[in-house]
């Protein structure tokens, strides 16, 4: 008897966490698996040759580790998605802070398509760094040209935005940047994240996840996009309420900008 | 005239994130800046030798990214406060999904004391094989005997435990691992973190966000967790209710098991 006839009770008492693989004899994600009739309806313009929806998510020097992360967990078990880290050169990318590296698995110039493009936002000299970065641009335009999804995660908008694909369009980004959308065209507008034709903005950092869920319930459909939400157990209980301008005082605001620019390298 | 001093609303129209840096001469995070007091009384015992509060976040081959990013991004900007990735080896380790790599900058056998252990969990291939490795254990419990806190997410708890550390302790854990607690020797305790003495136990992945901002209050003060809380816009907006097995139903608990399932590498 396998954990997973035995319903969710048993399998609560015999599982852990991905146990149940073995008594499924699954041997992995992929088109076979899954929803393959969600993926198979999603999957035909960017396909990274395995047959999977790509999620591109784009790495630079400076980037801030949770708006690549967060939408990464909630995506990566999706039937039928890859993600993938690219950036300029595969290898170690810095973050904002310096005191943690991801790997790009590709360069840029390996990647032509994507189904999903997904750009973080970052500290101010790796976003600024983007926002001036021609050939970064061109990259993006190209991705985006065939892309199901263009999406962004805080400041991550800013460099949708100096690529040119934010104009007279609503978006949103990170709190302290807002006034900054205006400067690349776009409109500020408030939300989580702001859906517009394809693009989908997301505010800061941790909006990375609701963004991640919506992406994942347009990817697939609501139930793996509910399932996504208990595998990751984001039934969030924030300490405080000061998660956004509207809510923090002006000295609360004021540490954050200075705690972030402390932490800066 | 600096951003910092022309008060809140000036500070969004004048700065990009990070930005006041330069208008403020900041050299670094470090003890002589940010909230030196704070840092100062708890520093002694664990410190790295940069006069810093060391927070020590074990990575392993099949950890969840997450449960390692979420607390790293609340606590990476906390004044006095320097997180470092461990690993058996330093270099390289993948998570559960073998979809993303992120660099540990030490070994653990050049690690001898922290002021905070952090013990991510991970899929079940990971978690397992870390439940297993008395030379882990070992580690653990040698960091743990000078350590200011001992933490865990997710599975990690379960880490801790077959380190020994749980006994006869309430503890928090994945959801779908819950009764194995029992096996380590721990009583599970509802919560979306769970404290006793110094140890700290957070529930599946997305918890350790939660946890993070406790623990940066701990390590610091309360302002400083809620600028934290500001500077990440932790002001969740969970598209469903469906994050905890209370609250999901038993399809959508069967799914996420699957999910996680097929996803495990």
């Amino acid at each position: 008897m396998s954990a997973v006839q035995t319903g969710a009770g048993e399998s609560r008492r015999r599982v852990l966490r991905g146990a149940v693989a073995g008594s499924l004899g699954v041997a992995g994600l992929g088109a076979a698996s899954g929803h393959p009739a969600a993926a198979a309806d999603r999957r035909a313009p960017g396909g990274d040759g395995e047959g999977k929806l790509s999620v591109a998510v784009l790495l630079y020097d400076g980037f801030t580790a949770l708006d690549a992360v967060g939408p990464y967990e909630v995506l990566c078990r999706v039937p039928g998605v890859r993600v993938t880290m690219v950036a300029r050169e595969a290898g170690p990318v810095r973050t904002d802070t310096g005191e943690l590296t991801l790997m790009a698995e590709r360069a840029m110039s390996e990647v032509e398509r994507a189904d999903v493009l997904l750009v973080p936002g970052g500290g101010n000299r790796g976003t600024v760094a983007m926002m001036e970065d021609a050939g970064v641009h061109r990259w993006i335009r190209r991705i985006h040209r065939r892309s199901t999804w263009t999406t962004s995660v805080c400041t991550g908008s800013l460099i949708l935005g100096a690529a040119g694909l934010l104009r007279g369009l609503p978006a949103t980004t990170y709190w302290a940047s807002r006034p900054y959308l205006k400067e690349v065209g776009a409109v500020y507008t408030p939300g989580r994240f702001v859906e517009t034709g394809k693009i989908v903005t997301a505010a800061g950092v941790s909006a990375g996840i609701d963004m991640g869920l919506h992406l994942a319930s347009r990817l697939s459909d609501e139930k793996v996009a509910q399932a996504m939400q208990l595998a990751v157990e984001y039934d969030p209980d924030p300490p405080y309420d000061t998660g956004s301008p509207e809510k923090a005082d002006a000295e609360t605001e004021a540490l954050a900008l200075k705690l972030l620019a402390d932490s800066a390298r």
